[in-house]
């Protein structure tokens, strides 16, 4: 079984005074979005950004898998809270990378105590999709209950 | 310079019936926007998915990338449109994985041939942040002229 995604991205004039725009093929749920240099680069501004939406694919990613692992382990999710810090920063090899994504997870669950919830947010951590395709990032976990 | 980034997801319920959304923390400019077990796995049904957020950040990481290097080998871009898809699979360690990108290029460009357009698409895909960050994927280029 394989599952296909697709989004779109225009770009046009050069890198500096050009514009993008992208949009989400599969779902539409988002369309006609800008990027710009200085929208990643600088300030949002309100436009988006490549390192944006590599945040919410990881957050909404690592958040899925987290339900999963907290059931097989016996507890039951109430509410997961996720947030993905993504940094981009100069290439040592040339250009830029992203260096690091920090996950801050914050969970509501019944029938887990702080060690059961620890070991559950470091599988989701591994196990999430996700998490593998951005093997090549430190990826660093700050999880625990809410009290 | 470090460049960051934000955004947050939240998951109430177990992973089938439950329910996820995210926001784009740093730009505001996507909020609310919904995710589920069925959206991803099955058919987005105007909901989005994390492999459609990674196809997203691919595919405009890539345009920005590929604007900057026709104007390094000597050309002038005036319209490059780039489609990202992503594929999801079962993988043999466990759980799913990310299977495969592929990438498809078709550029208005001013001042390069076919070959010096091949050349910068191919350096565009080594060289844009968001290909480095998923290197774990493997990735495929179908990049052409706009005839």
């Amino acid at each position: 079984m394989a599952i296909e995604r697709e989004a779109k991205a225009t770009w046009t004039g050069d890198l500096r005074g050009g514009q993008g725009e992208f949009d989400l093929e599969s779902s539409h749920a988002v369309e006609h979005e800008q990027v710009t240099f200085a929208s990643r680069f600088e300030q949002p501004g309100g436009k988006t950004s490549p390192e944006e939406l590599i945040a919410a694919a990881h957050s909404a990613c690592y958040a899925m898998a987290l339900s999963n692992e907290i059931a097989q382990a016996g507890g039951t999710p109430q509410a997961l809270d996720v947030q993905a810090d993504v940094t981009l920063g100069p290439d040592p090899a040339g250009g830029f990378r992203i260096t690091g994504i920090k996950l801050t997870v914050r969970g509501e669950v019944d029938g887990l105590d702080e060690a059961g919830f620890a070991k559950a947010a470091q599988g989701a951590k591994e196990g999430c999709p996700v998490s593998k395709a951005l093997a090549a990032v430190d990826i660093t976990l700050d999880a625990a209950l809410e009290s």
